[in-house]
């Protein structure tokens, strides 16, 4: 059978299923031990009312001969788009219109399928630690040896190196997922003049934007920065910012200035898409009246103090920690040289507590454990 | 920029996007005009009552802190592949089991994806005239070259020729779209035969299988048949079987004999997707109940009345008619050696009814004419 070979040289488990397994091994030997997980970054507060209110009306239109609706528009119905452009980018920049948002069902899809756009052998540069899906599906499409990792260390605060020579793909992703910390205006000012210099491409993930609480010293999208829409895409999501990571919705932003990435990125849904559900689109536009955006910010809000209880008390007792400021994630350095997965395996075993190992992001992340602050309250103050 | 350079050898527009800017351009010139769709397949009737009912439930548990769930599986919530072996599976075989059913959200996002996982100069084999996908899908991963068609005649109802030669992968639909006929069990045995010689793989698109009404000349499914659970994926959807075209789930059957590509299809969306919508699996799994699956069939019964009528009205009326007795699509043979675009604007122009160019799903489509049974009933009858 001729097979995608490319396959085969992907890691053997996917970090969260690999997680999985030991915590169900652990689980199995101690069934009554109760385990606080502040590992994968999954939401656990109720959908907002407003969210709940609006889907309900879109299940009773599809039950209704007079309100059914089939198939929708492969990249979003226009009240989505619109209502994305009034509140994700208008407060922000007016570069970006309706007709350059494609929703779709998750910014996990949308990232891991971009990269068909772009030619075998483009040259791709990844952040070291990072999102493994980046890394995995240019290995999954045999770009295995056009990678170059951006080192992001410890001394410079996590933001990523530029590029040695020339690259063609740049992914990013700030609020960053796992580091927590924010790239600066002037990082990022750098990556923008590379990638017109160079003709690059920037594939920006900012999925995490609605936890930034320092607008004046990162962006809450890439088209704040003069320049980025003749070199940037942009992917958002609704997971983390209305607690949609069971129910599914995403945009990808992609500026008509980069024209054949956006006449590409038109036609691969009509291909292989058919559209987001049209209960969760009605959803998705309800975050952004006044009381859903209300709603949602409480739900962030919340997870916001977690975040920044955990990198308090940690701080307090002495550990070294980043992040958890404009991020829901905290970056904490392990003591004594400790491996990232020996500290999970003794986290897990002595205290029933799930984190993430920072190897799992890539090497740059061994010596690092990633907390998250998406967990219930009072857990998370136990757990810490 | 370094761009994926098989975009460009697609065919400048998608079949549906010309059909809908002719249609766009006849209403701007007649906006009086009601115009009649029997073109794209897209159902009219609304949600059944269970998936209403189930989805409502749904939709309240999401808004409940004790109900609520954030990600689910990649590839589905076991209620969901449970049911979904016990209503489509267990009625004709027993080979299938829950771990080998991957829920999507759309058979056009499967059967345009799994492609990804041969190699790039693998054979394939599509028939001629097909749903446009398989193809589109192999011409932007490249395999413009390697790919073989399968003439689909008249003169033998428009079942597929076996390919001649070594192919690795074969696309096969049944009941077909586009052109309505079903496979009988000899000519399914003879491809799995071949695949089997081969070490080819058959993806059978199954999507239409609700709408047979000779289980003893067609499969329901292909795993009836022996050894089909050795060579072959299928592909199915909640689309035209319970109206989801606008909900959005489908499902993928992988059997583990299949061992590498069960493996490859369990660690796709583990990179690349994040399962279906809590919300649209449980209304897929109301369908399967006692009260859904009763009221499905009324619907589909309601398509297969209008498909019948219009196969009987047109063959009454002298014209050459292929399908609708297993399908919900018929298939006019054009009278005068009139071309399926001039026939589609003629149709347009003078009747304002819609279908589908024939020569839209390959080149032996030409000289035939796609209607749906998919429209309302009084509409479709004053068309014909």
């Amino acid at each position: 059978m001729k097979l995608n070979p490319y396959y085969e040289t992907l890691p053997e488990n996917y970090l969260f299923a690999e997680i999985r397994r030991r915590v169900d091994a652990f689980r199995a030997a101690a069934p009554d031990k109760k385990i606080i997980s502040l590992g994968i970054g999954d939401v656990t507060l109720p959908l907002a009312p407003a969210a709940v209110e609006a889907m309900t009306v879109a299940v009773a239109e599809m039950g209704n001969a007079a309100t059914f609706r089939g198939y929708g528009p492969e990249d979003g119905y226009a009240f989505l788009r619109e209502a994305v452009v009034r509140g994700e980018y208008l407060p922000y920049t007016d570069k970006i219109s309706p007709d350059e948002i494609f929703i779709s069902d998750g910014s996990k899809c949308d990232v891991g399928n971009f990269q068909e756009l772009f030619s075998d052998d483009c040259k791709i540069a990844i952040c070291d630690p990072v999102y493994p899906v980046y890394l995995d599906s240019n290995l999954m499409a045999g770009r295995g040896k056009n990678i170059t990792l951006l080192k992001c260390r410890e001394e410079n605060n996590f933001m990523p190196e530029l590029p040695e020579g020339k690259v063609d793909v740049i992914y990013l992703c700030s609020p960053n997922n796992p580091t927590g910390t924010a790239m600066d205006f002037e990082t990022l000012a750098k990556f923008i003049d590379y990638a017109r210099k160079n003709e690059a491409v920037i594939l920006f993930d900012g999925a995490y934007s609605a936890y930034i609480r320092h607008p004046e010293r990162t962006m809450h999208t890439i088209y704040q920065l003069p320049g980025a829409d003749e070199v940037a895409v942009e992917f958002k999501s609704f997971s983390k910012t209305a607690g949609f990571t069971g129910v599914r919705c995403a945009f990808t932003t992609v500026p008509k200035k980069l024209s054949k990435l956006h006449r590409y990125w038109t036609r691969r849904p009509c291909t292989k898409f058919n559209g987001v559900s049209y209960i969760v689109q009605r959803g998705a536009e309800a975050i952004y009246t006044t009381e859903g955006s209300a709603q949602v910010k409480k739900s962030v809000d919340y997870y916001m103090d977690n975040a920044n209880f955990i990198r308090r008390e940690l701080a307090g007792h002495g550990f070294t920690v980043f992040g958890g400021e404009d991020a829901p994630y905290v970056w904490l350095k392990l003591p004594d040289g400790l491996s990232s997965w020996e500290f999970f395996d003794t986290l897990l075993n002595k205290c029933a507590v799930v984190g993430t190992p920072g190897v799992g992001f890539g090497q740059m992340g061994e010596g690092f454990f990633r907390l998250t602050g998406f967990g219930e309250k009072a857990a998370t103050c136990e757990a810490v």
